[in-house]
C-alpha cells in the first residue's frame, strides 16, 4: 500500500480536508494530495494559491506531497502507479456522487480502489464553498481553515467582497 | 498498514462480503475476518458454521485469517494491535448506520481508523437475510453465495423451512 | 399487460393502499391484490379479515381480485403467469427495501418488471403500522382507513387496546 | 408561547437530550420534559429511573419539569392545553420518521405545532441505545451522558452485563 | 421568544411559504418576512415584487413584517436583537442544506437558534421554480400561489415567456 | 395501455436508458421516446443527434418511436391522448426530483399517471454527463452507450475536447 492519491479542488484547503489527510497519510507510505485544475469549475482560488495553501498546511507531514491534475483522475493514478484513492465522506449529499465517481472509476480501472474515511464530526457540514461565503462576508474562519494559511485565505476573500459576486 | 479487521455477522457470508475481502485483502499485510457471535442478534447459522462458511471461501487468500469476537469491537482491535477497521458500504440505507459506528468507535479509540469500500454495484442489495429467505423458499442461491459453501448454505436453509421462520 | 400483482400485508388496507389500486387497476385487464400470509410478521388482523378487508373496499373496481400467498412472491406470480408487479412508493425509508425487493425478484425472473406509482402526497406518510397505532387509542380513523371498512377495523383495534400491545 | 412538550424514551437521558433542552427551553415559558413508559419497547431503565435521571440532569433549568405519559402523545398535549411539540433532528434516519409523527400529529390536532431543532454535530450519531451498548462493555459513558447521572447510568449498564442482553 | 425571522428569496413567494408564516406566526410576538435580495441567484422577480407580494399574502396576519436583506443572514438577526430563525422542511432534498446552514449560522452565533417546521404534505414538493416553470408554460397557478397575487404572478410569468429562458 | 411516453434529454442515449426502453415497451401498444429540446440546458449534441441516437438504438423495437418536444410534458401527453409516462429510477438523488415531477404533474393532469422502474444494478451510476466527462478524455464508451452509436458518439465526444468543457 505504498502510494495513495486524495483528490480535490481544495478551493481553498479546509479543516476537514487537512483531518482527512491527517488519519489517512500514517496508514501510507506516501500520500499525494492531488489539486484539480478543474477550469470547468471557475475555482475562486488561482491553481498556484491552492497548491501553495495545501503545501503549507501539510508542512507537518512529511510523507505528503501535492501535485496537479486535469482530465481524468484514474490516468494519473495509473500514470505515477498507484492503486489506492481515498475520499472524505462528508454528510448524506456526498453518499450519491461518490459512490458514482468510485463505481466509473473501477470500470475504468478494476485494479485502482477506491477508500473512504467519514469526515470528523466537527466537520461534516464544513465546504469549501461555505468558507468562501462566510470569508466575503467578514467573519473569521478560524476553525474552518486551517492556522497556517488563515491570514492570507481570509484577506483574499475579503479583498474580492465587492468585486467577486 | 500491517493488520485490518473485516467485522460482520456472516450469517452466512456473501459474495458482497467476499467482493470486499478480495479488493481490500491485497491493500494490506493481513486481513483478519472477525465473524461476531452476536448471541442477541440470534444468527440462524452456529458461530462455528460462520467460521466454517468464511475459512473455505476464503481459502484462496494467503494473508486472511478468520476469528471471532464477543462484544465491542474496538476492544479486539486494540487487543491484537490493529489500526484499521475495513467496512463495505452497500446501498443508502448502510450509510448512517455505518457513520454512527464509525464514530462512536473513533470516539472510543482514536488511534482506530474505519475504511469503506463500495460495494460493487451487482451486489448493491444483496445481503445475509436475503439469501436465508431466498433460501427457504428452495430457490438457487448461485451467485449470491460463493461457489465453496453453495451446496452446504442451501441445503441447511431448506431443510429448517417448516421449523425455523 | 393483461394482469398485474399488487402484494402486501395490508394489516390493514389504508387510504393510501386503495389510491395505488385505483390509479394502477385502469392500466392493466386485471390487477390481482394479493394478501401476503406474512406469518413470520404476526399480523394483528387475521388473513381471513384482511381479505375480507380488501374485498370490501374494492368492489366497485370490477377488474379486481383478491387472492392470499405464502413464501417467494416470483412464485406466484410465475405460477399465474403474470409479468408485472406493482407496489407503491412512499416516502424516502421506501425506496431502498423497494430498490432491494425489484432487483432481488428480477435477479430470480428476468421475465417479471416491477412498476412503481409514487404515493399521492396526502397519503405519502399512512401506514398500516400507524393507523393501528392510531386506532388502539381510541382516535378516528376517517381518512386513513376506506369508509367500507372504517367501522369494522376501529372496533377491533379499540376492543384489543387492553389486551394486544 | 407559554408551555411546550419534548417528548421521548430517554433510556436513558444523553448529552444529545441534553442540548436540545437547553437550547429549546429558553424559547418557552415553560418546558415539559415527558417520559414515555413505552412499556411495548421495553426499556431497559424503569421509568422511575428515566424521570429520575432526567430531573437530575435539568436540576439548573427552573422552567423545565418532567412528567410521564403513555397512550397517543396529542392526547396528552391537548389535555394540558399546551401547543407545541419539540424534537431534536439527529441524523438522516430521523428524518422521515419525524416528518411521519409530525404529520400524523398535525392531522390529529391541527393546532398543535411540532418544532424541530437540529442536533448539534457532536452528537449527531449519539443515541440511548448506544450509550446501553457501550456500557455494558464496560466503556466510558463520559461525554455521553450528563455529568450528574454518569456513575448510577455507568454502574447499573455495567452490573446487567451478564445477565441483560 | 419576542421576534423570529423566516428569510427565503421569495422568488415567487408560495402557498407552502405562507402554510409556514401562518404555522409559525402565532408562535411569535412578531415574525420578520426577510426576502434575501440575492443578486447572485438572479432572481426572476425583482426584489420590489417579491417585497410586494409578501406583503399582500400576509396582509391578514398582523404580527408580520416583510424586510429586505443581503449579506450574511446572522448579521440581520443579531442586528435586530432577535433569537430565532424559523425555517420550513419540504422534501429530503432539503435536509443536509438545511442542517449545514443551521450548524454554520450556529458556530458563527451561537445564541442564535434555527427551528423548523415540517411543512404540510400537500406543498411537500411545492417550489418557486416549479411555480416559474408551470407559469411561463401558461398553466394556472392556482392552490400553488396565494391568491391575492394570483393574478400578478401569473401575468408577470406568462408575458415573459418568450424573452426570459 | 396503449401508448406510452418515455421523456427524457437523452444526451446521449445510454445503455441504462435502452434498458429502461427494452424493459418497458413490451408492456404497452406502443411507446414514445420523447427528446426534450430543452434548450435552457444548453444539450452538448443537437436535437437531430440525439433523436438520431434515440433511433439508431432502438431500431430493433417495432412498437417503439421517437419524437421531440418543447415546453410542458403534460401538454405532450395530453395532445397524443396518452395516460402514461415511464421513467427509470436509478440512484437515490433522482428519487426526490421524480417524486416532484410526478406530483407536479399528477396535479396538473390527474388521469396521466406516471410509473417507474427501478435501473439495473449494472447502470445505477451511468448517466449521460458521465459518459460525456469519460469521452471528452478519450476512454472508451464500451458498455456505457449502445453498440450502434458508439463510434458517433466517441468520435464527436473526442473531437470537442479542446473547444468545449
Amino acid at each position: 500500500m505504498a502510494v495513495c492519491v486524495y483528490p480535490g479542488t481544495f478551493d481553498p484547503i479546509t479543516c476537514g480536508h487537512l483531518d482527512i489527510i491527517q488519519r489517512a497519510a500514517p496508514l501510507f507510505e506516501k500520500m499525494i494530495i492531488l489539486v484539480g485544475k478543474n477550469s470547468a469549475k471557475s475555482p475562486f482560488f488561482t491553481v498556484e494559491e491552492r497548491v501553495d495553501f495545501a503545501q503549507r498546511v501539510t508542512a507537518h507531514l512529511p510523507n505528503t506531497e501535492v501535485d496537479t491534475f486535469d482530465g481524468l483522475l484514474v490516468h494519473y493514478v495509473q500514470r505515477i502507479q498507484a492503486h489506492v484513492i481515498v475520499r472524505g465522506l462528508r454528510a448524506l449529499s456526498d453518499y450519491d456522487y461518490e459512490y458514482q465517481m468510485a463505481s466509473t472509476n473501477h470500470t475504468l480501472c478494476p485494479n485502482i480502489e477506491t477508500i473512504f474515511l467519514m469526515t470528523a464530526l466537527q466537520y461534516a457540514f464544513l465546504s469549501s464553498s461555505i468558507v468562501r461565503e462566510i470569508g466575503r462576508n467578514g467573519e473569521s474562519l478560524s476553525g474552518m481553515v486551517p492556522e497556517p494559511i488563515l491570514y492570507d485565505v481570509t484577506t483574499r476573500l475579503a479583498q474580492n467582497k465587492s468585486q467577486n459576486r
